[in-house]
């Protein structure tokens, strides 16, 4: 049983492992999109790895830390018109193991003036608080 | 002796091991830049997992599949004019498990007439045949 449980674990696992994951981190970004809805940066902020080893890859290049990177949320989504409405979608989750997995996805902001919209990679990682992103490929 | 094994396995690499690995990728990125500098873009593409579930997602958005992936290139770098000289810089790579590692890094092509250049996000993952990129966003 043990020895089972061991192979598993090394060489990957299960559906239902996966299929477990896969719903934790979607809940983490229902979460992350509600907060945005509310206006509430710092909330959504809290999907992030609070660390300044934490990587957000947007259009001007590489943020690295958690700090910064709300910096530059606050600083590009300074009013709650400018914030619009957050819709993530398309996810596709690839599980890499139980500590790391791999979201592919759509954002899109739908304001008052435009839809600005685009594609993300996510690696999320896993800690003792949850499953955080630890790394942030937006275009 | 075989617990401790385990352990090490379960719980990560040693500093060793992840060494290796990083090694191991960036022969696989200097192979490529090598062989795109010869205008050989087959040879540059066996950096890439040679399957369907290839994610390549660039300016144009998601492409899915090795050979589209390769369509792809070959269609933007139709000329060797075009491929210009290619430089892949500043390597961060976070070695995710034995089999999975994430690289971020600066591309740049320097041109006749211009310098194309940006950032990527490339999923690593071992196979039989070695590591190679599953997931690719650049932007």
């Amino acid at each position: 049983m043990l020895a089972s449980i061991s192979a598993l674990t090394i060489a990957g696992q299960s559906n239902s492992q996966k299929a477990r994951i896969a719903n934790e981190i979607r809940a983490v970004m229902t979460k992350q999109t509600a907060d945005w809805n509310r206006g509430d940066i710092d909330g959504f902020m809290l999907g992030y790895w609070n660390s300044e080893k934490l990587l957000f890859v947007g259009s001007s290049g590489v943020t690295r830390g958690w700090r910064p990177t709300l910096d530059r949320y606050k600083k590009s989504y300074d009013s709650r018109a400018k914030m619009g409405t957050l819709t993530f979608s398309n996810l596709e989750i690839d599980v890499i193991s139980r500590d790391a997995a791999v979201v592919l996805g759509r954002w899109s902001l739908a304001r008052q003036k435009d839809t600005p919209n685009g594609t993300f990679t996510l690696i999320f990682r896993k800690f003792r608080e949850g499953w955080r992103i630890v790394h942030d490929h937006t275009s």
